[in-house]
């Protein structure tokens, strides 16, 4: 088959953009072959391109070349086609696109390109493994709802810049070949030519940088910005991923906050059409812990988890009164309407779930017209249940869950029942967006394998200044100038009110049990700057693929991706990583060492 | 020193937004010591942050607690205000400052940090060495020349993106840890823990994905994108530095073309006040060479090389003949004025550097009123003398400069000598940017030390089309569909009409003398993607770190990239690449070698 050239053709119209309107014009359309119908006489094509399709007539009447052309041509062939607008025969218009009423009638043809058989349908129609449709990444992203994806990704970042632009923040890019700072995750190591023996590391994030732009009397900050992560993948995480990135000088959390708040509740009005009512709730740590059991609480849905340890401390259910006077809790959720939705059998399978995220076991009640069902009944007493009941606000109907452990553990476990349960009954409302800020964090958590204090955001971060005097007498009960921006029961961000006094810094070092020489080594040019006139500064970042993957309904963050990454870190695409020519080892003077010798 | 807490203050004003028309307000600002006056009774303080300064004034009859505090302030400690906005005593308004009119008297003062004494000025009065200036990058970038570039980078970045945005241009992230395809300059490698042996590498643009995004049917795809060149760095070179990305479907060179000279015209005229007269020019490679001796020839000013051959091919200067006989060629370019301003001295100087850029020598002619002054004179005829006049447009006062060489040696010298001359002799008018398109650049060149083609700008390169039938037959005479952007003789950057059809594609790399085997390792997934249908496309690329260079008038990309690198490759202020835990090492199943092993 002869390929044609595109010469000096230009394309007057997109294939998503014709109408009644334009009856009669003459018009040249490119695009791939979408589907392809040939009565012989007449040969149909849908002509796609990314912003529709319109249907394309060959008739021998009109054009014979064209039309002996279009007798071998095959879906997604690559064609530019010269026709004139014409209206559709009565009765044979398409409601369902925008082009419906029109087709055009083709006075020529060039074929810009073939096709070899596509290992998949680019209509979808029959699906392929996720394997094969990343090794041919360019064919799934020529599907429509791909395209939308990716126009919706493009919209979000072209408001958020213009929405920050606006706010005074300036877009200042930061090094991607940076220093090694081993603390929190692995980094991704660069080894260097020039400097043999030394590596850069990619930034886990500008952190550092846009602290330093703060000395530097910049004020606003922002970026979207890559940020890399050499972790053990989990299901949902990418080695590379986009956040967008924010600091600001003379800023409190309060002013941070605000900054987010109207950019989320002006994005999602613009780009998706939902109005967030104002302001976004706010919750302590401790209070989303001991409610929802965990820092990121999905406000779509009810099933708060509830106290009972003071109704049931007394009961003869010894495992309650064992648990309450050993200093552990009672909790439980409500879950509305469960008690005929589960069987004996999906009770089994909570308390299986349960007892593996931890608990020694899950108690249930049903609670009836006539009173409780449950193995617990005959422990308690008809008061004790009614003031379970009443506490729990539980009507006839409905399902009771109880845990008794120590209260880090009846939280988790309540929590991820929580939600495990709301998923199954599917009690979570589509097309809610929940937004939530949760606050005031533990500054520090114990790290058992250390045996010393670690930061839980990061080391720069400022404790409250109520709190500051609990730092040499108890640590664990400082909180943090943090907060985190909650979306769907999903982290999105968070950020805190940094360190700006040196003072405070190195002790806060002191305390990570960083000693003044590793200090200098891993920070010595932030500890270098905070002694020449460093401003109050507060920031914030939150992952951009996440927040367009709950924009979009994507199920995993590679849908939002153009180019992502297995969970093992590869691309099928490209196939990188790859093995490397030795000689750019050599120059990098570097060895592989046999895969043999350092599996241990 | 006590630092205060900034705790709820808030800044009401910048410092650089108060007028006399805020007389009598009650403000809050906040920023940095930029200089003090004591005078015992009133302490004068300028503070500044990023919009400018504004006179502060500590009274102690207005509030006698601030006042004493006020005693001790030094530059560049940060500072916040609370006063009233008052007019300056008549006589003592500074007109220099837009806020002169006014000054703060201080209600409250907050010291919000100290600053130990400033290694090198702020205010740059004294100028510190570059290395200390990168050393504590954040101080240098305090001062408002640096606030002002980074300002318009920002501008800079903004008005591209939308004037992208508007033309349906999607920004689609490519990702950054790729494979490596080691086919001009050197990768940065990235080691794969995961896939132990295996190395990404960091992409030196985003060539190949943007192509799989047309092959996607993206159509318009744009990105601003960091990308890595390990390469031994010249003066202005960095190892990472950002272009702004661009490709098309359906296009042409003439489509790629249209759309840069209209962002350049309206990014000109928006941002830089600059009045760019449409079209930018165009100029064939080819001319390029034979009349600047460039393929970035600068268009400020005048001084073309003229060809003198036929001129002087008869005459009995031997070189000329001789030259002119082995098929040389004998070229000149004219000094306006120049007669006069270069004395034997400068003119020896000038034929030193000749010699050193590969000429024999430099012939010289000073146009006087009486005939020609030049060594040459006594071997030429009147007659000869007044041909190469009238070639060189001479007139009396001017200097002649002639290489008699082979062609491309000749070019090049004379090219170096033009723009040589010109900066000496300050021929360059500031504030002018002389915008040119450079286009058919040959295909290929012949790489001597691999004995073999090899590609002018990528193996990806469209030939034209008339010029297809000498693939075979005479490859080096192909022209390419590639376009250079050129900008006051600097390379913006350039782009091509891609290949798009598979057997072109191999045709190309087997002229490249890259075998299937090789094509398949290193471009397999591209070649893959040709056989389902791509699509026409064309794209370009343009360094966005050396346009800011030029529009801020930097005098090197050092100057406008918040943390760059030195020459070495290494960034001063966080002493990158460094040392790494040799756990980290391990871990990725690398070994150092011994320095002493490697360097043979």
């Amino acid at each position: 088959m002869q390929i044609d050239s595109m010469s000096t053709w230009q394309r007057t119209h997109s294939c998503g953009g014709l109408r009644a309107s334009n009856l009669g014009e003459e018009v040249t359309l490119m695009g791939w072959v979408n589907s392809r119908r040939d009565l012989g006489q007449l040969i149909f094509i849908d002509l796609r391109d990314r912003e529709g399709i319109t249907q394309i007539v060959f008739d021998p009447q009109t054009d014979s070349e064209s039309h002996a052309k279009a007798h071998v041509l095959r879906n997604e062939w690559v064609l530019a086609v010269r026709g004139e607008v014409v209206k559709r025969l009565e009765g044979q218009e398409n409601g369902q696109i925008p082009t419906g009423d029109i087709e055009i009638r083709v006075l020529e043809l060039r074929i810009l390109n073939l096709t070899d058989t596509p290992p998949f349908q680019v209509d979808g129609a029959v699906d392929a493994s996720e394997t094969l449709r990343l090794k041919h990444r360019y064919l799934e992203l020529r599907r429509p709802q791909m395209f939308a994806t990716f126009e919706k990704r493009h919209r979000v970042a072209a408001f958020i810049r213009a929405f920050l632009n606006r706010k005074g923040f300036l877009d200042v890019e930061t090094p991607f070949l940076t220093k090694s700072t081993p603390e929190g995750a692995r980094d991704y190591l660069v080894p260097s030519r020039v400097n043999r023996g030394s590596f850069y590391a990619l930034p886990q994030s500008p952190q550092l940088f846009k602290q330093l732009l703060m000395v530097a009397g910049f004020e606003r900050y922002y970026q979207i910005v890559r940020c890399f992560r050499d972790e053990d993948l989990r299901a949902d995480r990418q080695p590379e991923f986009t956040q967008v990135d924010l600091e600001m000088s003379f800023a409190t959390e309060e002013t941070v906050m605000a900054i987010f708040e109207d950019l989320m509740i002006d994005l999602f009005r613009d780009v998706q059409g939902v109005e967030i009512p104002a302001p976004i709730r706010r919750m302590d740590y401790r209070e989303a812990m001991e409610v929802y059991g965990t820092d990121r609480p999905d406000l779509r849905f009810g099933m708060e988890i509830r106290n009972l340890t003071e109704q049931v401390c007394d009961t003869e259910f010894r495992v309650f009164r064992d648990t309450a006077a050993d200093g552990g809790v009672v909790k439980a959720i409500r879950v509305p309407g469960g008690a005929a939705a589960f069987s004996r059998k999906n009770l089994d399978e909570l308390g299986s779930l349960a007892v593996a995220w931890g608990a020694k076991g899950l108690a249930w009640a049903k609670i009836t017209p006539d009173g409780w069902q449950s193995p617990l009944d005959k422990f308690l007493k008809l008061e004790e249940k009614g003031a379970i009941n009443a506490s729990m606000g539980a009507e006839p109907g409905d399902l009771i869950l109880c845990v008794a452990h120590e209260r880090r553990i009846a939280n988790e476990v309540l929590g991820r029942l929580r939600s495990h349960v709301a998923r199954e009954r599917s009690l979570i409302p589509p097309d809610r967006y929940a937004f939530l800020w949760v606050t005031r964090f533990p500054l520090f958590e114990f790290d058992e394998a250390e045996g010393r204090l670690a930061a839980v955001h990061h080391p720069f971060t400022s404790p409250l200044e109520e709190d500051q005097a609990l730092l040499e007498t108890d640590p664990l009960a400082v909180r943090a100038r943090a907060y985190d921006l909650v979306l769907n029961g999903s982290e999105l961000g968070g950020g805190s009110v940094r360190i700006h006094r040196l003072d405070l810094q190195q002790q806060i070092f002191k305390l990570l049990g960083i000693n003044p020489e590793q200090a200098r080594t891993k920070f010595g040019f932030l500890l270098e700057a905070l002694r020449y006139g460093a401003p109050p500064h507060a920031g914030m970042a939150i992952g951009f693929d996440r927040l367009v993957a709950l924009m979009t309904g994507a199920q995993s963050l590679r849908e939002v991706i153009a180019f992502p990454k297995t969970t093992s870190a590869s691309c099928l695409l490209t196939e990188a990583p790859s093995e490397v020519d030795p000689r750019q080892l050599r120059e990098l003077g570097l060895f592989l060492v046999d895969s043999q010798d350092v599996d241990h």
